[in-house]
């Protein structure tokens, strides 16, 4: 059976929620379109999720990886396309961690691609009416960390896995009190990581 | 039995799709917080609302009155709290009107504040985790015009009625193709109206 | 020689420059368009600009009188049509004063017009290639209370003055360390106010 | 002497004016910080921009290359820090070139990082209050296309040149009629770009 890693992250910062940590949660365990789910959430740490990540990659031993985290202020599901080798918080991380333009990996290339089918998830998720954009930036922070170490490990090792990064909005009771920042139903990000799953199983067969 | 007026409009202008017709036909004839609802989908003309809010209050007799409306850009539901005595369109109502700098009463004042307890509203919704703001313009468009023409006609005819004006966010399948657009699900929505029918009906208790 | 009343406003909260201060230091004693200007910068203090805008209208005398405020987040110059009767803050005012839901004049009406041509004003911006935008709401803090405090002064006194406010953008360097909050030079925005000065002069004149 | 390449480009799509074309008119020939500009105006081409790119670098020989671009709702400058191997464009370049997730360079490396020194550049521009701010993304239209072209003929040909992205605002006449669409003054975005030359001359030197 094809199996998916699925990762989320723990709230940080002064965020007392972060949905990802659901997204791990409720998929943990569940089979979507045939794919079991390896849930599990990640700490917002620089340098918990270079370990961690390879690690859950060696456990889990998945087709597909789908790793989820926040960006406030999204009003889409954010398809990210590209990984840069680049560390720099503004803030720090639950560590205490705040790097300034650090590489990630000294030796990896300036970035990678997500190897998920990007452009076949945003059609899809056109089709099912789900409000998506393809993104070029992960930005610089655990996010992005997170979505470089696992395609850089995936590469290095010659892994047959497939590896991306879904940013999500905030969820409704998250933006109570902040009547400017977008949000959105956690079924329907839920959805939105399904149909990611569905998809690149669907790619994964065509090979 | 209370009753309440419950006004969504339809569709206007490029979009195919208002959430507030849905609103106001699936609250028509349910009974919410013990307040019988009579739902009504009214045009987007300036001309028809002026004469088809009076005759809808006139025929109803409702003693709350929560217009809806579609804010496209929203990220909250906007509960609005000011009426201005202009209409003045950028695009074409969809009978063709676009007036501009036009007053709607040439003899009623500048303004009236909504009736309905918005800050009671407000505070409702916070605790109910619905993200809303307090919104000081209802733009100048029939939304507007619809708001005042009702609050204009329960004053001249010192109705013993409260109104309002609520805008709510497009709906997700209205912004597939506008990553830059909030949204929030209907349902989130028709909890919030139902809330503002909720909170005014109390009000209307303690007098 | 026609007189024009220019007030801005000193710092208030966390800003610790406000270009509408200068606005009002830079203009004062110019001739503008033919316009004597009387510039004077007003504390963000509800009951302070409640007394003191009664008063300089009454030693400038003057047949103008704009209003110049800082919108943080705004990107165009905004003149503003409305000004309601109600006092609602956020944030404490420099005096300390937070007001909750107060009417600034209990015997007010609920809002009034701006008496500034801010048509022809829009217009005149429009072909100088000033970005600007007519605004339906100058909020309900210190900004509003001013605009309307002057209006209802001068209806109650039969002046024959016109009123009104117009909000201005940051200036660059003060959005340095905000990438996402738009700006204007000083030059642009003191230009802006010239222009509603000459507008109001010519409208005026008509009469 | 010192000398640098600066690009600009001409107008696309429905925008009848580019600031960058001024950036690199008004610069060319200048010597700013005691280097030598020549100023350069790019079609809005995909195919030319990766012809003309390399053929500008051999005929110019300058030791840095600032590319400047129209980033239409940028508050701040954005000074690029990372250019992919991707063309996709929504619409049509003005060749009426549309590709669709299509590599500049089959061969080259999924990214480049800028080679001016972004931080000392940013925080100069800091400094000099100036807004701007580090960026992640040039987008995937001819502006990245572009950035990469010309980090990639560099890289190749193993030259001793810096080169980066400047990302600039609308000026405010562009946006007259944008309301929302934030502006900057040519004389702050030319200040900028001078500051970018004179940062990265400095760094030369360093080596």
């Amino acid at each position: 059976m094809i199996k998916a890693l699925v990762t989320g992250f723990e709230p940080w910062g002064r965020e007392k929620y972060n949905p990802t940590e659901d997204v791990a949660k409720v998929l943990n365990g569940k089979t979507v379109y045939g794919v079991k789910i390896y849930g599990y959430v990640l700490p917002v740490s620089f340098r918990k999720v270079m370990s961690l990540v390879p690690k859950l990659i060696d456990e889990v031993r998945p087709q597909i990886v789908v790793h989820t985290g926040l960006a406030p202020g999204a009003s889409s599901i954010r398809i990210e396309r590209v990984a840069v080798n680049l560390m720099d918080a503004k803030v720090k991380d639950n560590d205490g961690f705040k790097p300034r333009d650090e590489t990630i990996n000294p030796e990896g290339p300036a970035a990678y691609f997500s190897t998920l089918p990007t452009r076949k998830i945003f059609e899809r998720m056109r089709k099912s009416k789900i409000p998506s954009v393809l993104s070029y930036t992960a930005g610089t922070f655990v996010c992005n960390c997170t979505f470089y170490t696992s395609l850089d490990y995936i590469s290095r090792n010659g892994l047959n896995t497939i590896a991306g990064f879904i940013h999500v909005p905030c969820v409704p009771q998250q933006v109570v009190g902040k009547p400017e920042t977008p949000s959105m139903d956690l079924k329907l990000i839920l959805r939105a990581v399904k149909t990611a799953i569905g998809v690149s199983k669907q790619y994964l067969k065509r090979y």
